[in-house]
C-alpha cells in the first residue's frame, strides 16, 4: 500500500463472484461484508449481524454492522444514496482511516460511480481512489503461497478424477452406427453427459459454476461453444472438453482434454500432434522472470512455422490459433497474472504465480477443433510443476 | 428509458453473478459480452469472437468484438484505462449512442469510477449516468412474465424433491444415544448430509452456488449461520434447512424448513407453531397495491403479540425476529421489490412479483431456531399462488 500512496482500502460487496473479498475473507461462509485494511495493520471485517458467527470464524478483528444503525440512518436521510455515503462516513470515522483510500470488489457499475463520487466529495478527509490494472489485491492474489497451492492441487486431483469419470461413463455405451447409445436405444446426448459430470463433480464436493465445455465436431471449432444439449456422441469426432471446477474451498482448476471415440482421422491426429508439442515448448519456456506475453509470442511462432494461421498474422482469423495461451488461476477462473502480448503488458512470471498453458487449433470449417490444458505453477526456488494428474491422450477405445 | 431521460444504456461485465447481463441475454452461455441498448430500439449484443455462435443463439442484434481491434487499440494507448475508453468511443460511435446514457452490470468499483469518470470526460456527445436506486433493469427484472415464472415453478419443483430427498435419506440412518450413525458407526455429520444434498440438487441439473444452510440446534439460532460441517445429526434438535439452488436456466428458487428428527420439544412445538401462523397472516396480507414495507411491519407486529422481541422495538436484538420478512426472487436469490420499513421504500406490491414469505424466530441462547420459508408469485389477475409444493410438517419419523 506504501509503493501505491494508499492509506486505506475497502472491499466490499458479495462473497460469491467477488474473489477479492473471499481471498482477504479466507473463503468464509458469509453472504456479504466490508473489509476495512489500514496500512500496516491487519484488517477489520465489517459484517451482518445475523452472520456473527461465520464472521468470528475468520479470525479478523470486527465490527459488527447493527453498530451503526442503518435502518435509522436511511430513515433520516430518506434515500439509499446518502445512506450509505452516511454510513461509510460512520465506518470510516469510527475506524480512523482517512487520507487516500482505494475501493475495491464488485458492485454495479453505474451505482459504483455514484456512490464513489458522491463519498469523494462528502468526506474532506478521505480522497477516493481506484486502480485500473494490476491492483493491490490482484498483485497479492496473483502469487500463491504452499497452502493455496495445496488446495488448488487438490482441485485438479478431483477435477482429473472427474474427467477419467466421464470418459469411463461414454466407454460403458453400446454403439449403433458410430453413435453412443443409452439403454433404451436413444443417441447419448451431450445434456447426458453433462449430468454425468455434475453428478461426479458433486460426489466429490465440487461445483461447476460457470459452466462445463463439452463440444464435439464442429462444435468445438469454435473455442467456447459449450456444446449442444441434443448433440449426440459420435465416434470419431473431436470432443473438447474444457472442464473449470471450484473446490469448496474456493479456489478454481482448470483443465481441458480433447478426445476421439473409437479412433480419430489421419488429419486429427496430426494437428493434435501439433497442440501437444506446443503445450511441451511453452512449458519448457517457463522460468522466473521471463515476460509473461512472451507465452503468447512463442505460441504463436510456434502454429505460424507448423502452417496454422494465428491471430499475430491475422487478428480477425476464425481458423487455426485464436485466444491466449495462458491465464491465472486461483479464486477466479481468470486472474492476473495476464498475458496479452502488448506492449503495456509488463508482467513477468514470478514464483507463486499458478496459471494455465492452453494452446488450441480450431478448424469449424473442416468440423473439428482441438485444445489441451494444463496448470502449471512457479515454486519459490523457481522450479515449474504442472499441477496436472492426468495424461494427455487422444483416442479413447470403446468398452468398459 | 424515456421516463428517466435516458437515451442509450450499456449493461457489461461478466455473465455470470451479473444478473442483469443474464436477464438481456437470456440465460445465453457466453462469458461475458456488452449490451448495448437505445431507446425505443432491441438491443446489440457486442460478444467476443470466440463465443460467436452462442451469441448468435440469443437472436439479438450482434457486434463481433473482433471488429475493434482491441489489442490494436491497447498497443496504441499503452494501457488498459485509456484502451477501454477508446474502445467503448468506438462502440458508441459505431452504433451512434449519445446524449444520456446509463451503465449497469457489475464491475469492481475502483475500477468503473475511473472508467465512468475517463469516458464522461472523454465524450463530449455522452453524459454517463448511473441509478443507485431501482434502476432501469432492477423494475424490468422484478415483474415476471410467465414464462419466467414458469421456470421458477420448475426449480421449485426440484428444489421440494432435493429437500424430501434429504429428509429421506436422513431416516434411512440408524439411531444410536439419539445420534444418527452411518454404517461405520460414526455420527452422521452436517457435512454428509450437504453432500448429499448436492448430489440430489446435480442429479435434477441444479446448482447451489451461494451455499446451502444446514443448521442444527445452536448454530441455526443464528439465521446466516450455514451449519458446521463435522456438526452432528441428533434427534430433538431444530434443523433450519435453507436451499436456494439455481436452475439450469439461471432462475433460482429459495425455500426454507425447520425440522425435528423423531420428536420436538414442547417449546419449540409453540414457536414452530407462532412461524407457521404468521406465514399465513403474510401471505393472506399480499394484495396488489399493499406497500411492500408493511409486510415487515406486519410481521414484527404479530410476533411482538405473541410475546416475542423483534428488531422493531430493539435493532439490535439477536433473539426473536432478527431479519427481513422477504425477498423478491429470479436471476439472483435477492432482487427487487425490496420490503424494508423505511419512509423512503414506496415499493407496492405488483402484478408479476415473485417474492419469498420467510418469518423466523431465533432463541439461540436456548438452542434453537426456526424459520419457515416460500415463494409466492401475483398473477395478472392478482391472483396470489403459493410456488411452494412442500407440506410444512416440524417433526419427522425416524425410519424409511
Amino acid at each position: 500500500m506504501e509503493e501505491r500512496g494508499l492509506d486505506g482500502a475497502i472491499v466490499s460487496g458479495p462473497a460469491r463472484g467477488n474473489p477479492t473479498l473471499a481471498y482477504l475473507l479466507g473463503g468464509a461462509a458469509v453472504s456479504q461484508g466490508i473489509v476495512v485494511k489500514k496500512r500496516g495493520e491487519p484488517p477489520f471485517f465489517v459484517h451482518s449481524p445475523i452472520e456473527r458467527e461465520e464472521a468470528a470464524a475468520t479470525g479478523m478483528r470486527l465490527v459488527n454492522m447493527s453498530e451503526y444503525g442503518y435502518i435509522d440512518i436511511l430513515r433520516a436521510k430518506g434515500n439509499r444514496l446518502d445512506a450509505d455515503v452516511e454510513l461509510y462516513r460512520r465506518i470510516l470515522d469510527g475506524l480512523d482511516v482517512r487520507g487516500e483510500v482505494g475501493f475495491y470488489g464488485v458492485a454495479d457499475q453505474g451505482k459504483a460511480y455514484l456512490f464513489l463520487q458522491a463519498l469523494d466529495r462528502a468526506l474532506p478527509d478521505v480522497h477516493v481512489r481506484g486502480e485500473y490494472e494490476q491492483g493491490l489485491f490482484d498483485i497479492a492474489r496473483a502469487t500463491k503461497d504452499e497452502a493455496e497451492v495445496a488446495l488448488i492441487r487438490e482441485a485438479g486431483r478431483k477435477t482429473a478424477a472427474v474427467i477419467n469419470g466421464t470418459v469411463a461413463f461414454m466407454r460403458r455405451h453400446r454403439v449403433v452406427d458410430e453413435t453412443l447409445v443409452t439403454d433404451d436405444g436413444s443417441p447419448l446426448t451431450v445434456g447426458r453427459v453433462k449430468q454425468e459430470i455434475l453428478r461426479l463433480l458433486a460426489e466429490r464436493g465440487m461445483e461447476d459454476p460457470e459452466g462445463v465445455i463439452f463440444a464435439i465436431g464442429r462444435e468445438g471449432g469454435v473455442p467456447h461453444n459449450k456444446g449442444g444439449a441434443n448433440t449426440p456422441i459420435r465416434l470419431g469426432q473431436t470432443i473438447v472438453y474444457d472442464l473449470y471446477p471450484r473446490g469448496a474451498d474456493g479456489y478454481f482448476f482448470d483443465c481441458t482434454r480433447t478426445f476421439c471415440l473409437g479412433y480419430a482421422p489421419p488429419e486429427v491426429q496430426q494437428v493434435y500432434q501439433d497442440v501437444a508439442d506446443c503445450v511441451d515448448a511453452v512449458v519448457a519456456a517457463i522460468k522466473v522472470g521471463v515476460e509473461a506475453r512472451a507465452l503468447q509470442r512463442l505460441t504463436c511462432e510456434f502454429f505460424e512455422a507448423r502452417g496454422h494461421p494465428t491471430i499475430a498474422s491475422d487478428p480477425k482469423t476464425e481458423r487455426g490459433y485464436v485466444h491466449s495461451v495462458s491465464h491465472g488461476l486461483g479464486l477466479a477462473v481468470h486472474e492476473e497474472p495476464r498475458f496479452s502480448d502488448v506492449p503495456s503488458n509488463t508482467q513477468t512470471l514470478q514464483p507463486g504465480h499458478v496459471f494455465t498453458v492452453e494452446p488450441g487449433l480450431y478448424y469449424p470449417d473442416r468440423g473439428y477443433g482441438i485444445r489441451i490444458e494444463d496448470v502449471v505453477w512457479i515454486d519459490e526456488q523457481g522450479e515449474v510443476h504442472n499441477l496436472t494428474p492426468l495424461p494427455r491422450e487422444l483416442v479413447v477405445e470403446m468398452g468398459a
